[in-house]
């Protein structure tokens, strides 16, 4: 068997390690799931991703932040909580998130 | 901030995390990877995940057979060596790797 595009896959085991250690958190994976349709307050997030614990939530959002896949921004305002959104770089790891769930669909034994 | 498609990502509570289980170990990915240019022996599996135990190879093969992400096969003569390949639903998570390495590549900073 080969691989369908005939090119080595040599810069898996640097790179890839990097988006795995983003992805491959259950919790990460779905706070880039909750941001892609546009920023949201902490409050709002803890909301979607059900079960999470406030502390693992704050450990999280800051894990993403130092990985520049999210910003968080505090509005002026005094009265406004923080809102976090998705960088360029963590919109780019939609498609990847997306390749995974029409893999999931596609072999839905697969599916817990 | 909408996501580019448009699309929901809805399945992904479900079926991202079979993926991930999958692709979110070390090990597993660089076998898939390893696996992607054709059928190998255990020893050879062995040489390309360098630092892996025998104990963790054998756990983590029988993981990614029990998923059918490989597939192993006994030739009938008794001298050669049982050999690994990947299945249809194995190679259909390569784009997913070579995704994440795409990514790796365009944000080198994460790439450790």
């Amino acid at each position: 068997m080969t691989n369908p595009k005939q090119e080595p896959i040599e810069t898996i085991d640097g790179c890839v390690a990097a988006a795995l250690h983003i992805l491959g958190n259950k919790w990460t994976a779905l706070l880039i799931r909750d941001l892609s349709s546009g920023a949201k307050r902490f409050s709002e997030l803890q909301r979607s991703a059900v079960g999470i614990s406030p502390r693992t939530l704050s450990q999280r959002l800051v894990d993403l932040e130092s990985h520049t896949i999210i910003i968080k921004k505090l509005p002026l305002q005094s009265s406004t909580r923080a809102v976090y959104s998705l960088t360029k770089k963590g919109h780019d790891l939609l498609p990847i998130l997306r390749d995974m769930a029409d893999w999931g669909e596609k072999y839905p034994k697969s599916c817990g």
